[in-house]
């Protein structure tokens, strides 16, 4: 893979995640969309087929990591970090251009706007504990690298065919099992670079950005894909 | 494949595609229909299920297009335009066969209507705005024919095998996300031959065509598909 | 494959296939079950889970066929009408056993029963009228049928692998699409031996086993199969 | 495989299987969850995903039984119970690691509750009685080993491939339709680990065990193991 591959993928990628993903918060929560009040099952479906759609179509450009968590949890498997740095650059510029478009995408929704709408970009607990948050998000997080981790990467350590299939139905588990919490960023900059966007974008009465969480889905994430990496590198290498 | 193969294949494969997309928006919103009020989940996984049916179908005639945009998109991608007219005609009899289709199976409960019945057979916006519905029905194209493009398509160009099932979920993930605005018709003809459908059968108390809308998810899905080929020949190439 | 494992392979496949199908039925609609209420998508993706759980377990003996409008268009595909006896032997007898099972499995809610129950073993239309019941029944067997003619069928004219995947999702989604009319029996024993397994069972205030309906969703599907049969050898051969 | 790869293959599977099994049924019935209230459908595709999730997980490593019942009935098939008690061991610890990973998952919602919680991490039936029960029990595991043994088990003698995302839309298949009298333990350590676990957890008014009822997922799967076992060895072997 080329650097230029390896950026352009990651951003197209990561950029189509979070269109279909800020997409399904913003279908099932926005007033006068077709899916208003479709509930949990359609948002947990719906991001899953949002990992399943991006991840195939950036999956022969850069291995489709997509989520931070994942490239760090590979860097810890293969003990390459050289990487890193370029993934991590191409999944924060899509993932931002994916919140913008989610704005596109309603843009008549949003213009009738008069609710808070941070919901739709970036997670929110429903009970704020720093380290329950950060505990919930790093299970979350462990359990998705570890199931990647296992499977069977390419030579040029992504994910490829049946392998995407099965990573996309597993957030869908995750997001039913594990997302009551905290909504399940298991993913850095699905709720940063979307937080950030929600914050620049002019919707009427959108609330704020709520800054002092931002953090926890980060940190969690991170800590999850350490703990993964480690437990493969110990049990299963 | 011969040009009777691609024409009676896309013919087939596009009536049975409308048969059950048109069919899960019968079922749920006729009255006295065991599935009356089972909602979007349902509607979006119908859709979904319909591309599965009709691809695997089709598959093995014509590459099982199903949808101009996609043949527009291939032919971005491929440079070759010869068949484009004869998968168009394929599609465009096929989908309003398969307008006429669902008719049948529900006939008893069109018999019985006294509501308006379009959005059985067309899209329509919850605002109305056409630069907006447009920008919509562009970007869930796009989306699709992207999706489409980077997946290992057959040498005879068309879908087959796993990328079927993959293509089949991404519309589920298409409606879930990106459906709330307009009933994301991404695809001219499963809009357009249904409407001309709708405004010829014989059901009672059917409300009006919207003609005033219909070129709307036809221009938008061919935008849609002229940018996906585009970034694919950009980017993937 | 020998005779015994056609009967058999049938015969334990379609157990199953009726086993589960008819126990999401009970599921929904019994009294102190956990799945009351559940609704129209539970009973669509259980019966489409019904035909993948039988469909694998029973392929390598039989090919799971399971559904004697399958077996006639797989006829009428081959020209070989031999082992059709046999098959709808093995069928008609799993069919029964699966019935059985239902009542067993769900024992305790049945001794409780106060409300009709043929619901759950067998099909009824929303709006009776013989005509376009059988038509609703024949477009969506023909449907399934031509589906699965279409799928490579393996040297022993049944389904394996992804093929039965496939299937069971087609299965799902025409009891999205086109089974609101009459519930979707697409399979004579589906409903024939359920439905006299109901007529001998001790469940107190049953209700009546409707049987002059009961030939409808056998002549339907019937009617599906050779139209698919026909359909296949004219376009696809 | 070597005892060490099966003891902890089998407990970090097992662990994964039960953290989102357990994990569904608190989403859906904590208070302060985003998933409260989302019904039968969120549960069972979560404890089916849940089975994708581990058995992809720990699949190269122990061959995936996380299931004593799986275990015994492979046994059966296979005449080699040498490795029984080591499967049984790992499937065991790693029950109760899963439900323990709930409660930490969910800590601050259990920290608030004020009602029974045994339903988090033990089944429960909804007419008491101990034959009725095992028979639902084990009709219920008989279909899901049948369906594992029929699969092509690789040359280690576990699930891998397609055959695990096979098991684990059998898996929401059985909850579908076998699920309502009982609850679909299938599994006696699914049951009798995170009960245990539950005895022990400082959650406020976490309500009693239900002992007397313990038994019995453990008695009906073991049954219904021996059927399937006896069956396969009858008409398929």
């Amino acid at each position: 893979m080329s650097d230029s591959h390896i950026f352009f993928g990651e951003l197209i990628g990561t950029a189509v995640l979070i269109l279909l993903g800020g997409g399904v918060c913003a279908a099932v929560t926005l007033k006068r969309s077709k899916a208003e009040g479709a509930g949990w099952l359609a948002i947990t479906f719906g991001w899953g087929f949002a990992v399943l759609v991006a991840a195939y179509t950036s999956s022969t450009l850069s291995g489709a990591h997509l989520n931070p968590a994942v490239t760090i949890a590979i860097a810890v498997k293969t003990g390459d970090w050289s990487h890193v740095p370029l993934y991590l650059a191409g999944q924060f510029v899509g993932a931002a251009i994916g919140a913008f478009l989610v704005w596109l995408t309603y843009l008549g929704q949003f213009n009738e706007n008069d609710e808070p709408t941070l919901g739709i970009f970036a997670t929110g607990p429903e009970i704020r504990n720093p380290i329950q948050n950060i505990v919930t998000e790093a299970i979350g997080t462990a359990v998705l690298c570890l199931l990647i981790l296992t499977q069977g990467l390419n030579k040029e350590l992504g994910l490829s065919g049946l392998g995407i299939l099965i990573t996309s139905l597993t957030v869908v588990g995750i997001g039913l099992s594990l997302g009551g919490p905290t909504g399940y960023a298991i993913n850095p900059f699905r709720d940063l670079a979307p937080r950030l966007v929600h914050s620049l974008l002019p919707i009427p009465k959108k609330g704020g950005s709520d800054w002092s969480y931002a953090w926890i889905p980060v940190v969690g994430p991170v800590i999850g894909a350490l703990i993964a990496g480690g437990l493969y590198n110990a049990a299963f290498a």
